[in-house]
């Protein structure tokens, strides 16, 4: 099968007009030309980009690895994600009891290791926690968040069935005993990222060279920017080699300018996008959103949606349709990041794609469209709305 | 007469081997080649650039215009200011009283008028305050920090006894009646930094094209960035067209990495140096410096500095140098910076001399190496330890 585009971007600021040829599930060439009797479907101008990887996503739509750590509800996630333009993501936990995160790490293994043609990939999981710091604890549980423990950590390296599938820690670094769980994570290939921390400048200058390789949610959760100590915030803008992790570019929990700062700051190669999404439709607990002014009631296989004045909707959570707009999806972030700091599309290619799968380590088979790569890919218009989606070489198109 | 170096720095990034011509108090031209029999100084490799201009200085050396507000106090400063590189420098008060305040700009308005062949230009007056907030009033009395208010405005106008002596205010735009204030400023063409204020990232962002040009000390006295509401220091950061002033880069009060964020985000032409140093010795009060650990004590015209443990000297405060090293110069500081981001000689010339003369206005006659603008230069070493001094044509060398 050949997908014919005048917009295909490649790697190093490379765009080139032509047919990208899939096989299976790889890509398998580019050709300028091919017979016109091959299986060829023609995108015009629109532009044909690698497939978002979110390495920070708790959950969406009809799944949620942080409210549910079964197998089902991880493949929810991958069902769902391609129609937001995300072909692969780590599944995220928070500051949780051991015994869920266990749990989920041995979902997420059993996916990883059977892993079906649909949807997107499930590249591992993303530990955002338990080793995170009370004070600067945001959403996550307080009673969860415990200091760095090997043997906790053991655990959880026990309940892969699979090796590596553990590729992300979010823990904070002036917890006693960080630096021997930083230690360990290098020598296991764990990528660290600082969050939930209210590390000193010192710390993160001291502690880097062992393996702290960026942060979580950049400005939030962590010790703020001053001029006598930059903080976590300072020390991620200062330090070209810290990675920068940002959500969502709504302007709710990072406003567009300080996002800017950081988007002139930083080298492209060492920002991430993801979104931080958390499958609120399978939340335990009742929750007032304070943007669209609702509460959100939990109701077995229902969610009922009361407005603040008082009317009252009842949805099922099994449908897609029902839940698919409770958070942000990636690709309407990456339509708000083109507002706030008009970013090239070879710059978006980077943030979404080739730096967090080069950051996970999957780089080898994800994240930028080369012969031998995993066919994941996005067909978007000019403005960034998404027609179709390619994971593993199969095609999806939301159809409401 | 002519001064010949291998490093003339002139604007525009352009360095040239050859003869300045110096007639009286100006500089008359550049020549490649002159007859040897003219009056020539060969100052060998050594760099040749135009003299700092201090537009934020309270006192230095034997004068401060902060804690003596006469007319020999100023010549005090004109007198010791070459010694370090400065050339030309405004005469800045603080929230003071009134009366002070209108004694300081007529005193001030006499230098101007009858300047002497005699140190540094005094340019004029900073007027550091009174119209600041008390919220931010760091080492300013709070008693004398007010809302905006013309008639006072109208006193300190009435008290130059020519025109324009007052080049330069801080204050804080988030008091009542700033936007009547900012106006009359503008149209009198005074520049107006924000400073000692906790305005909000929109109250600049909508006051900024009434008339405020840009922040005094940076980082300081201001409300500081988060990344919900970017306050004076995020939007002096953000905002291109607002100056950042900074001053000393000891590391004590700004450290050393957050003047290096400013450094990399703001253009060279944003970024203007001071000293806003205070005549330390002049002080009518005693004051502890935590970071000589010593304490001044005034004692008429003598001032006993007793150390942390018990012993103590009495130097007479009327002899330079006695006093000259109270306060970090400014060509100490420029060898901090030096340390701090390694900028080029251009860069240093702009952030130097350009900038703060484009800034206050005097740079038909000050701030660069070109035919007809005032002979004020420095011939330094490549280290940028101070050799020579020449203000108005006239030479200074500091002699122990």
């Amino acid at each position: 099968m050949y997908l014919k585009s005048k917009n295909i971007y490649f790697p190093n600021q490379i765009k080139r007009s032509g047919y990208l040829k899939i096989e299976g599930e790889k890509i398998a060439g580019f050709y300028d030309e091919v017979d016109p009797s091959e299986d060829i479907i023609d995108y015009g101008d629109h532009l044909i980009i690698p497939g978002f990887i979110d390495q920070h996503i708790h959950g969406w739509g009809t799944g949620s690895f942080m409210h549910d750590k079964s197998v089902h509800s991880i493949n929810e996630m991958k069902k769902n994600l391609p129609y937001e333009g995300v072909t692969g993501f780590l599944a995220t936990s928070g500051a949780e009891p051991i015994e869920d995160i266990v749990q989920g790490i041995k979902s997420a293994s059993y996916v990883v290791e059977n892993q079906k043609d649909d949807g997107a990939t499930l590249l591992g999981v993303h530990l955002e926690g338990p080793f995170i710091n009370k004070e600067f604890k945001g959403m996550q549980r307080e009673d969860c968040c415990i200091d760095p423990d090997l043997s906790v950590m053991n655990q959880f390296m026990e309940a892969q069935s699979v090796p590596h599938v553990i590729k992300l820690m979010t823990m904070a670094p002036e917890l006693p005993h960080a630096l021997e769980m930083i230690k360990f994570c290098k020598a296991n290939k764990i990528q660290i990222n600082i969050g939930h921390s209210a590390a000193t400048f010192d710390i993160i200058r001291d502690l880097k060279e062992y393996g702290l390789g960026g942060v979580t949610h950049m400005y939030s959760g962590m010790r703020g920017l001053h001029h006598r100590e930059l903080g976590v915030a300072g020390a991620a803008l200062y330090f070209d080699d810290l990675n920068c992790e940002f959500a969502k570019q709504t302007g709710m929990t990072v406003k567009p300018e300080a996002f800017a700062l950081a988007w002139r700051l930083k080298s492209k190669d060492k920002i991430i996008m993801t979104t931080d999404c958390g499958g609120l439709a399978l939340s335990k607990k009742e929750k007032y959103h304070y943007v669209r002014k609702q509460t959100f009631i939990p109701a077995g296989n229902y969610l009922i949606i009361r407005n603040d004045d008082g009317t009252e909707e009842k949805v099922d959570i099994r449908e897609y349709k029902n839940v698919r707009n409770l958070e942000l999806s990636y690709i309407r972030s990456i339509q708000n990041l083109i507002d706030n700091v008009h970013p090239s599309v070879h710059e978006i290619l980077k943030i979404t794609a080739e730096n967090p799968a080069r950051y996970i380590g999957v780089d080898d088979r994800k994240g930028s469209l080369e012969a031998g790569k995993d066919a994941d890919l996005l067909v978007v218009d000019k403005d960034f709305n998404l027609l179709v989606t390619y994971c593993m070489g199969k095609r999806y198109i939301y159809e409401e």
